[in-house]
């Protein structure tokens, strides 16, 4: 199969940015398959891009090559990383955004990419995307090793983003959790995963989820389980909870923004 | 030719969720062509992609497989369906998406999707269009055959959306229809095909259109033919009666949503 | 190397109309990778489509077929274009969209197309990007030779841009340039290029550069160079002079719009 290239980043669709990344890989690498996953990231927002991609990593082969491209310090003395995780590559700054592929059970190896003889000249100090990340991961796509791109890095030593705390408290059956992410349709993800309410109760049609002065009993199946216009709590298709609204825009009725807490509460055993 | 698959969605641009489906084809269909139709159907607007698809179907080749998903019932027990229309197949939900294929004069076959073997595994609630649909494509770019995909379907059991009510009065020289698209433009799309008009004068320089109280007489030939900021009527690029101003937005300017009413009369033959 | 096409329209992302074309050039030259450099061109904004193309078209390969498809005066009698400049062919109306590859440095030939034999049929007044320029595009991929499309053009004769006047004056150290873009993140570019500050002085450390009411001295690295919120200028990744803020939106921040003046004077030397 022909390798797969996928692009995450912050650039917006109204320049040439992107185009132009596209165009050095299909130079560089004509046989590699070019996905766009999200040039939609608010600008600057690693933790975004980071949950993004750890969404749509699990659905991509083997030895495909991801760009999270959200480089505030570009040009300044971050480094540049090349990370094996889950069979894949992924290559971003050293700013957290591949904090979800530095986790011990997906980690392989970690490369601090130093191999000036890829890269386009002149060196811009202004988008290394282009000019370093894209010949890099054309390179990678044609067979170039792993390690022969820079010296290998501790992954102890590599920048993490301190993940939004969630906590269970399983002896009074409660989770308290974040919306971490809002998804074009207004749905609410929140940081608490199916296996968490799964550790905390047998029966999921009993809990409660609260959000502010919302209160959702149990899980529905799907978004149009209810009435137009009605909240629901269900598990959305990243694996997380989320608060949805049938044919609606929860975000917006609830009046919900990223980082709003979202409790869960076991129900009493029926 | 290698076969091509498009996308059209309301996934919009701000997720991995058409990333993760570009994925999943390229991983499964590599030789596969893929083109992103429009994702920024308004969400849950099945008569929007329904309208979209119609217009786009005619410029592609026979063979291709076309993805509409727009499919706010998704987990609920709306069934999916693979339709084969103008040697073309169109696969989605049955809600109504695919209405215009059902149409006698391009309606081929009708399939009610049931191959559990070919799902993604987990199979969500939540995203049919990854876990069912994508793969779907994918085997049939790989040459599966439409028929085994499951279950044939009569044609009058499927889904359809009503269509905006289009009124003939060729007595009296009239037609009466509805806004049915605005584009990125602002231009205006109606429902009153040129067939329509052809069918109701020779001397389409003479017919006069009406929108609230705006009047204009006979067609243009380009959006350009006035002086800016006038309004024009003209055939536009699907076929279709549009209202549009020259190097202008004739949505903004006339004040014009989906569905206001449109109407055309013959003029005085000359 | 298969042949890239690259598409930059101000078409936006809502309706068919790009998706379109890509079919178009699916069916007609499968081995071409498409390529989207922008479709958010804001309407009719040809100035605008022709500063992303000139950015873009150094960072692709010989051989590249780009379309440009701002056309606001399709259907009437305006010219369609084909040019070869830099190695690269660029196709677009004659309506100055082109004008950056009309340059004696790059320019190398210039075809009104005139091919009836290629074109879609029915041929519309309105869309003349489907029905003309994508077959012509596939048709150049598939090694149909530029000549063969039309009849040479005078170089002369076609519709060039004025561009913002750049006012040098090297006696005082003075440059008077424009905001001629403002990019995804808000940061300003100007048509002061980094050859004509080194024109200036020695020291670009010493230059004062000024827009309203701000003035920033120097040249920053990096966007990142200042603490959040600072406005610095630094030579952006198209070579010019740009007007930014670290890790935040320029154009907001100093209410800046395109054609701002924007003036650079030279220091002391020191």
């Amino acid at each position: 199969m022909p390798p797969i290239i996928t692009l995450t980043t912050d650039f917006g669709l109204q320049d040439e940015y992107v185009g132009v990344i596209h165009g050095i890989l299909a130079a560089q690498a004509p046989q590699a398959q070019r996905i766009d996953l999200c040039h939609t990231i608010p600008p600057q927002d690693i933790a975004q891009a980071a949950f993004l991609l750890q969404a749509a990593a699990p659905y991509f082969p083997l030895g495909t090559i991801h760009l999270a491209i959200v480089d505030p310090g570009v040009g300044s003395n971050r480094k540049l990383l090349a990370i094996r995780a889950m069979g894949q590559i992924f290559l971003g700054p050293d700013n957290g955004i591949l904090t979800p592929f530095l986790h011990d059970r997906l980690f392989e190896d970690a490369i601090v990419i130093d191999c000036p003889h890829l890269y386009l000249a002149p060196l811009s100090t202004t988008f290394h995307g282009r000019d370093i990340l894209a010949p890099v991961a054309a390179a990678l796509a044609n067979g170039t090793d792993l390690s022969s791109l820079g010296t290998q890095a501790l992954k102890e030593n590599l920048t993490k983003l301190a993940s939004p705390t969630l906590q269970i408290d399983r002896i009074h059956g409660n989770i308290a959790g974040f919306v971490i992410h809002i998804d074009h349709f207004g749905n609410l993800t929140t940081n608490i995963h199916q296996r968490d309410i799964a550790g905390l109760t047998t029966d999921p049609a009993s809990i409660q989820i609260f959000h502010k002065k919302q209160q959702v009993t149990g899980l529905a199946n799907a978004y149009a389980s209810l009435p137009d216009g009605q909240v629901l709590a269900l598990i959305g298709s990243r694996g997380y909870l989320e608060l949805a609204v049938t044919n609606g825009n929860a975000a917006r009725i609830l009046g919900a923004v990223v980082d709003d807490p979202v409790r869960v509460k076991r129900g009493k055993i029926s």
